[in-house]
């Protein structure tokens, strides 16, 4: 069980997130690709700073919208869904590559992660889009119960999922997030938030605002350090993490 | 000696360039990579034209500015430059990998290709962003027979150079072109352009516009398909090349 | 009855649509702000061929999507509808004040006009927009059956509306426009568009898809001007409207 | 005697400034108007900001470039200057109408504000785009001794000059700012800046780095507000004027 964390996500002179308070607590970085936010020198240095904690990098692509920060739905057809993380993925790749990092995995950002498991053509295409690459690209996407196609067009195109799940929402009885516009999609407290996490690991389960306890396969979570109380939290889920693997091993 | 041309600078709804009747008569087509001109689909379709008619392909990455179409400079320190090219090149590798198609060659574009020529500082951190690419990339400039500098840091980085002469510039005694403000920069006659390519291949010399001839090493010839008169020329030059080849042999 | 058609849609380097041809043959041309197409410099230029044909201007607004060209909805909340027309209409505003050249109406561009003809709040939303300018402007909206709602905003806020029709677009039943992804739904021949626009004139009808004839009160009818072809049925149809002006006095 | 102060340079989801802290003490925000930061959206809130607080409204262009912050250079031709600034004027002008707060003058911003001081051909580029206006603008520059020609250019277009002086920045002999590349360009203590402010209020001269004291008419001094300590400078700073004002009456 890992934690990820979107990184890389300021825009020339505009700095947003704590990438450096952050980094040390989480072994996998997404980092945004310059379509919603981030530019080649965010970019590199975002690598250079995944380099100096050891951190996993992925790519974090998202539609081509900076002043909706990608969080706005943009339709495209499916081909021009492909060339779109093609386009990102590649550029960060080489980037990685100017640094001697492995790029490992791609998670998609915002509106085109949810358009992703809203829509299994959108994971489709950006499953075509990983394939041409040499280095083998995993593709993190939302760990639900009802993901037997997608992990079948995966296992198809010989790439691998990461399946994540949210340490700060709320779960239905199907397995989904609660929609952010309902009440309690979003957990405030860092007890619940911390209790989440530790029954995803200690029982592979997740409980649903209902109360019912579901299964729930997951490889890592999606944390987020915004602000210092954010940071705490995330290095408290690290060690979580920390104290399961020894147990574990 | 080949023909290479900037190719791929559509935009959006926005079309330029005439690539459909002028790619059959290159062979090298230098395809813009998003920044000053381009996006993802513009590049997907131009790598299918280029591969349909078995063009070679180079990266013609350009400073990030679309309304100046990548012609007017903008400062950056050399790292920023690195970074500026690496992400273009790879995101353009990354789509041509999606189609089986190699990435060959690099060309800068407008005004960084000015800028390159001017301050081999420029020149060098483009250099920085070939090396880390598992293929190997060369680099397009321009023919000029004070290069010594040039050669000596792309040898030292294992980056091989391809000189280029323009067909329908002007040359100065210096066997620099002649600065587009001044009379006669560009040769607007057929007859002329095609003398001029004819003596590039024939004697490897350029005429200067005060009559003297210049030593010109040149591997390959910048040629612009913008109209029918410019298709046509591009026909005709391809022919003379064909021929050369053919005598050659 | 008018002849409206948009232009200045080209950008930087990019050109596009066939402003200097069709210019004349109109009498309102809708100007492209800067948003989806567009730029200060091509603004102020077609902004000095309207004066020269003594074209009527209206600002053309749209999302910001230069990519998309404005024809991809994006999602935004109505205080951003208000901001992002308001904006673009305060830029063209002091452009055309610059040339001393009234702007005289507003028409939202591509998905922005079709979200303002589905959701009535993002209509209000863009006459909150136009009432704050000095000048006062029109709304060019697309004429239908059931406009109440819409007329009964406009009276209050104290804009005019203006009502087009499209010449080349089919009509179902209600008046709506046939979907463009339904076979018919543009008119390909030229004698069916000047048919449709005699009898818009002449009836103050339209005809549709079933055979119905229905009653459409319209102000002006949008063309387009792309390619030859198209530019002769502008000038025929403006001999049309010529014509019915003469006889109508 | 007045404090202005840069403002309004967030972008969608990008936070930059401080400004609800700065606003209460300052006299005169210049809004970032959408090309080098700032969006519609944005541009709405400071607004609304600077009314709360009953400050003085202005305009700051800048070159389109977001990734640059609008700090680099950027050619244009003269027609370009006045259109780009004609277009970011309009706009923000139509949003304070919007909300029924005049706007009373402009400030170009970096790149654009020291390309204006060193070319007058483009200082009387930006003059060209303000006459058109029907409300009355002026035009802030930055305060010298050898404006002659600038104020020649200015009256003869009815424009008024409003002429600023930089609170942390050392001065030269010439009475011209000491290049950022130089040792000393920066005030960096709270006690010097409030130095060379009270002696802009109280004598109206400058002292120059070698000791010089040289006459300097300034009616704004331009102040920062990024962080805490900067805040509580511009409080200081605001006082001391005050007290200036109390005293002069």
């Amino acid at each position: 069980m890992k934690l990820n964390c979107d990184m890389g996500e300021s825009y020339g002179a505009w700095e947003i997130g704590a990438d450096q308070d952050v980094m040390p607590w989480v072994n996998q970085a997404n980092i945004a690709c310059g379509f919603h936010a981030g530019d080649p020198d965010v970019m590199a240095q975002t690598i250079q700073l995944a380099i100096k904690y050891n951190v996993q990098i992925g790519a974090h692509p998202g539609y081509n919208d900076k002043q909706g920060f990608g969080r706005r739905s943009i339709a495209h057809c499916y081909a021009q869904i492909t060339h779109l993380v093609c386009y990102q993925v590649g550029a960060l790749s080489a980037l990685c590559a100017l640094q001697g990092k492995p790029l490992e995995y791609v998670k998609p950002h915002g509106a085109l992660y949810n358009d992703m498991m809203a829509d299994i053509r959108i994971f489709a295409a950006i499953i075509d889009a990983l394939v041409s690459f040499k280095t083998p690209l995993a593709l993190m996407i939302l760990a639900r119960p009802d993901l037997q196609a997608y992990h079948k067009i995966a296992e198809q195109a010989g790439i691998k999922l990461i399946l994540e799940a949210f340490a700060d929402r709320a779960y239905d009885e199907t397995g989904h997030l609660v929609a952010r516009s309902q009440e309690g999609a979003v957990l405030n407290s860092a007890e619940l938030i911390k209790k989440q996490v530790k029954q995803l690991i200690d029982r592979q389960t997740v409980s649903t605002r209902n109360g019912k306890e579901i299964k729930l396969k997951v490889d890592t979570i999606c944390v987020h350090g915004d602000n210092a109380a954010g940071i705490l939290l995330v290095k408290q889920l690290q060690h979580l993490l920390t104290q399961f693997r020894l147990t574990d091993k």
